[in-house]
């Protein structure tokens, strides 16, 4: 081969890769939430990487965060040609966009789940991806959905984390039309109610007094009025008693759909230490109209939320004339997965998904090994072979960097016995087992 | 709301997207190549969609398959702004670029498996994507890898084909040293041997005579030699007697890769109807040294081949100085997967992942309704509750459309005697079941 120019591997800036031993952990996690997604009646849907450009920009997104597609030369020795695609920054967009597609050839309430990469051309910092793995499901109903579509959702992912193991969680549940009736109740509406629930939305960060303040100063409330919706918001647990106290059709009306939520989640038995109703919390300040999710690790608070999604009365009002009234929920996998893993929660300890190596000692007896693991993996047992011509005991290190439970050992006196060495690489521990029966050995072992 | 312009969505040629029912196919089909994959002790890596120009093009490929990035609007109204990145066309490239950046971190013999889309700006026609699913496995090693890595490489094809149930397939396997030598034999090297490789190439699909008369006309071979040489790449069966026959070390060396490549696929029990050596096959006329694969379908021969690959002396010479020695193959997922479906061998019959569907019949039964459906999904049955308040025969009507197995049906009589009503929906059959015997009943019905 002649010479040539080498070029030198990089890392590109915020678009993360792990080592084989983090993928498998990702792996694990995005089978724990593909599984529940399933359990609860979600059918998958992909949709491509790439939209429309006009498909992307209709909701009125920022542009500058879209990463656009040209052909890098569209005719031998052209420069780059524009095409009129885009990569799509989200899921929401594309589910719109699919729906309003092929809605005659699809069955309502649509319940569809979407685990893809999404790009996002942000500056790089700490924490934020230009490419991560989002996980999304929504149940969209034509012109009416039940509420208690709203109370599957967080039941969903109370069965994710629940089964991930991330610790102590909690899913927060409010309801815009209660946090709007209090706005009203102050005289709060209109153009005011976005920016109020703004300073609102500080109130975990900066506490309640300085809320206070900006309210007062910003929203123009006064004191009286400022301490008055922040009792109600902050702590309130007697729902039935501020629908009453504060008379608003707004109010009652989320307060019922609270009720309903919480009705749901108490029947499909969600433990109670994992959710509450908590009348602060604003989230997506434009675009939810009903319920609204975020979940918080409770031990690791500086994590932020973890999953969050809501209500919204209608998905695709610019692909279509039809009413898509629905609710979904997002896991930001990625950027889930590197603070679960940064913060110790869960460890990568093994860079290999099979649990039992064939090491090959004697080349004259490699067919006999080859037929052992065979016959491990026609039971399911995953099983590499070792193949390279190398001593003993590099091939038993080899076992113990990438993490297996089980080296398989088969010299001459054993191979002529019809036995095999069976050697748990954690205790050192060795046995001599009957060749004909080594997937209940192994088996044994490896419960 | 008020009234926006609506920008009617369009299909974007070259880009497959599935309706729910066949991405559930493929996504089983997705299931059981990762899960064999895995079985044969395959880590998982990902590397990002992107990747910097200048890496993807190292290799010398052809720039105008490929997808350059910018940002769709850098500044505030400004306008796009060119990056330094580009869509990946392919895994091997990027298996490459990340065998070189992470070598240090790595343990080889380095067994990766890598299920990823892959973008190519082709000219959209039938059967071609732009868009599609590449499930690539190799196996690379440090300036050495035995040759049982090639034999197993096509058992773990072996294994897939099976599962999935394709029909009868066939895994073809040549070595590029015994035709390179056979070419040799007749006189051909150097710059000539991949134009007459070209024109063997076309072999199967105008027949011995055409070629005959090619290997005439443009590789200048006499009537006798083109006959000779394929008479020997046609139909050979004896391998020792063709070594024998044309006594050069490329044939000796290229037999007993061979040699030791079927005796490998024996000793993993590889059934002799699904693979076969084949010397006519030529496959990736640059790039590969060693053993080539690629696999037919028998009944369908014009769908091509669905899976090739082969051995190479070096994965990475334009990214590091490390010989690195490997053999691998590669599944285009979509293209296989709309030729199975196009052809009826495999079907899309469900458009949803869960088995059974708890109807809601009466409300004030609701409850009880979520509570059997919880305990479904707590023994691993997906179970969808119907959320919207319908009649009970469009619910059935909807579990039909969806292709759900079983309904379960909950009256008031039923609900005072601890009772649920089971639904067969193919056959109509129905029983009255005890509810706390849901999920052994569910479980046999559905067995």
């Amino acid at each position: 081969m002649a010479d040539q120019k080498i070029v030198k591997p990089q890392p590109l800036s915020g678009f993360p890769e792990w080592l084989p031993a983090e993928k498998l952990v990702e792996t694990r996690l995005l089978d724990i939430i593909r599984r529940n997604f399933e359990l609860f009646g979600f059918a998958p849907i992909e949709t491509p990487a790439v939209e429309r450009k006009d498909i992307l920009l209709a909701k009125g997104v920022e542009a500058k965060e879209i990463y656009a597609l040209s052909r890098l030369a569209a005719e031998q020795g052209a420069g780059p040609a524009e095409t009129d695609m885009a990569l799509h920054f989200d899921l929401t967009v594309p589910l719109a966009r699919y729906v309003a597609q092929h809605f005659g050839r699809l069955v309502f309430p649509f319940r569809r789940y979407q685990i893809q990469k999404v790009w996002r051309g942000e500056r790089p910092q700490a924490g934020r991806y230009r490419e991560f793995y989002q996980c999304d499901i929504d149940i969209v109903g034509t012109d009416h959905l039940s509420i208690l579509a709203d109370a599957e959702i967080p039941s969903v992912i109370n069965a994710i984390f629940t089964e991930i193991g991330i610790g102590r969680f909690l899913i927060r549940i409010n309801n815009r039309k209660v946090l709007q009736g209090l706005l009203q109740a102050e005289g709060i509406e209109g153009d005011r109610v976005v920016s109020t629930l703004r300073i609102l939305d500080a109130l975990e960060k900066i506490g309640r007094e300085k809320v206070a303040a900006n309210l007062a100063d910003e929203a123009g409330l006064t004191p009286t009025a400022a301490d008055r919706l922040l009792g109600r918001i902050d702590g309130t647990t007697d729902l039935d008693g501020l629908a009453e106290e504060v008379d608003l059709p707004l109010v009652s009306e989320g307060v019922a759909e609270l009720q309903a939520v919480r009705a749901g989640l108490m029947a499909l038995d969600v433990p109670e230490e994992n959710w509450t109703v908590d009348l602060s919390i604003a989230r997506g300040l434009d675009y939810y109209t009903g319920t609204v999710y975020e979940t918080r690790l409770v031990d690791h608070p500086s994590i932020g939320s973890i999953c969050s999604g809501g209500r919204y009365d209608n998905l695709a009002h610019t692909f279509t004339k039809q009413s898509l009234p629905g609710v979904g929920i997002s896991i930001g996998l990625t950027r889930l997965l590197a603070r679960l893993l940064e913060a110790g929660i869960l460890t990568a300890e093994r860079s290999t998904p099979a649990q039992v190596l064939m090491t090959v000692m004697d080349r004259s007896l490699l067919g006999q090994c080859l037929s052992l693991a065979s016959r491990l993996r026609a039971a399911g047992i995953a099983t590499e072979v070792f193949t390279e011509k190398k001593k003993l005991g590099q091939q038993l290190k080899y076992a113990d960097q990438r993490g297996f439970a089980l080296a398989l050992v088969l010299g001459e006196d054993e191979a002529a016995a019809g036995k095999v060495q069976v050697k748990a690489l954690a205790s050192g521990e060795q046995s001599l087992c009957d060749q004909d029966a080594i997937v209940e050995t192994v088996r044994a072992l490896l419960d």
